[in-house]
């Protein structure tokens, strides 16, 4: 996962480093259209993604603003996951994880022998990556630290009983507005009466399914990441509403 | 392929999910910038695309507007090839080959355990893919089906013997306009007279190839999609010439 | 390496054709968002690219306006890599390293047994690519060639002993400005005084990183590609420049 894009040849040449380092390697794309220096929303894709991979993945995240600067790249295992990148905060989820273990990238026998100072995806993130890919134990990568980078997560503000103040935590290809409200927190709302506001929109609907929604009405789902989302049948909610990350969303009981 | 775009988590999830039930699969993207819900041209890439790869290859296939609703998911068997997806028509010229076989997914089995209402992609057909890929019997999956959807073809109106009537399938990166009208049913177009009718546009030249255009000029060319196209040489003839899917095209012999 | 985009099948039907020839052959994509018809563009990818890959990489570079044409396709050998693709230039600096060599492709048995006018990439370049990576032998492909076409590179102008004269070759994802003067033959701007002049900029400022910029101030780095970069903290240099590819860049030494 970067924000490098797909126009340039930085993900290629990425590619063609672990495939000289570790040939039996496989890479798969997350994405590399994050938005230039997003790092919150890199930690929101990253969140969705990695649990759906098998056992002992090496996750390469590259959303890196301050290349070159004194930010440490870092290697982060838990849960039988690597995670391999700066230390700019996008990995503050899964260093919270109980056991998990921080280590500061040092070793620069691993690194291509030239380091630039503006792409270290290809000069030390795919490198490292690719040498553990290839059998090389974490130890050998640098020392445990402690202090590693946490940023806070989006706040949930739990105003009253039966009140929810949130915000829309991202917004899909699909216009769909995925809030920071989790489903598992929040009661059954198909059996509930609610009002959720959210820009101009007061919606009451909760719908089964995105093709359930009546068309040009705002609906409220289930969303795939287990939080609560508000979308449209066929139609981008995010468009409709003039809705944007970080908005604010408010989820009153009756 | 799908309508997911590149910039969420979504088609990277599917690949870790596939790569967690079969570890050797290997997986080649069609592509994933279908326009949203546009099963009709999800239709057309895929009939581009399917007789090109090797027997045994399974396709997934999810543009998927009715995600979550009565819509059944099918895995559809012709021509030594695997298909699966939701049963919306996107299928149609393939379940329309002879021997082709058609089978309701209903084996739940196969599934993420959590399947959620809003990314069947990750949750059913990734792991349903997956499961056939490492080797399961199509049978497995679930019942023999006699009515699954089957969408009409975009329709050619052939009007007298000099004169076709079609319209514009597809247009490309590029701005070609693919149009319905095939080669093969049309008589020898280097050796007779023409005017090929297209939004403000009376097209008399067949070209042997692009760069054979006229600078600012439109042609017509022999698709490789064995279709008749309208194309111009290093530049958009959709832009230039103000056409869009759907539009009529009308062949006229001299 | 293609300027087919990631909405059509192209890309993908290239690699159906590669997986049914040689089967265990692994795909690296570097991009296939070379704005359409831009040779120059694609000829500064593949030369940021093709080093980092190992030996014995088949690269296929189809940036090919002239498709359907006279013009030849082509096998370039250099360094123990190969090089398949059209005959334009884009492999101008290949064709110029000592031993390399180049080969007409003429083995039509080689192809897809119809060769379409507009789709050489799926009808030529894939499946000859796929050949050599399942072992063919490179002089199976076609004769040696004398004269493939050598496009000159972009010139930079050394006007006086402390003053270069180059222009803007390429700009990233990110709105870096990538110019044609190579830090291998400028003086260490780190210890001397400088002004480096592009559009209404006047920089002095050398930065270690991209990340040391001030706030809405240009900034000359040392880029990854070994060449002077154009640089701003999170921000879009070409964009607050209102700098294009070709644009004049001047260095003046004080």
């Amino acid at each position: 996962m970067t924000d490098f894009g797909q126009q340039d040849h930085f993900v290629g040449v990425m590619k063609g480093v672990i495939a000289t380092i570790a040939p039996r390697a496989r890479v798969i794309d997350i994405t590399h259209e994050t938005p230039p220096y997003q790092i919150a929303q890199a930690r929101f894709t990253l969140a969705q993604s990695w649990p759906f991979f098998p056992p002992r993945t090496i996750h390469v995240v590259v959303v890196d603003p301050g290349v070159g600067s004194a930010r440490r790249p870092i290697l982060v295992e838990a849960r039988d996951h690597r995670f391999v990148g700066p230390d700019n905060g996008v990995f503050s989820d899964l260093i919270a994880l109980t056991s998990a273990k921080v280590r500061q990238i040092t070793n620069a026998r691993l690194f291509l022998p030239e380091v630039s100072a503006t792409f270290h995806g290809r000069d030390i993130f795919a490198p490292v990556a690719a040498h553990l890919a290839a059998g090389l134990a974490a130890s050998r990568v640098g020392p445990l630290i402690a202090d590693a980078l946490r940023l806070p997560s989006a706040a949930v503000l739990r105003s009253t009983e039966r009140t929810w103040i949130g915000q829309v935590l991202a917004i899909d290809r699909f216009g769909n507005l995925i809030t920071n409200l989790s489903l598992s927190e929040l009661p059954d709302l198909t059996r509930r009466r609610f009002v959720l506001s959210v820009g101009p929109a007061r919606i009451s609907d909760f719908a089964p399914s995105y093709s359930a929604g009546a068309p040009g009405k705002p609906i409220v789902v289930a969303g795939s990441s287990g939080r609560l989302e508000i979308a449209m049948n066929q139609e981008a909610a995010a468009a409709h509403l003039r809705v944007a990350c970080g908005d604010r969303v408010e989820l009153a009981l009756d």
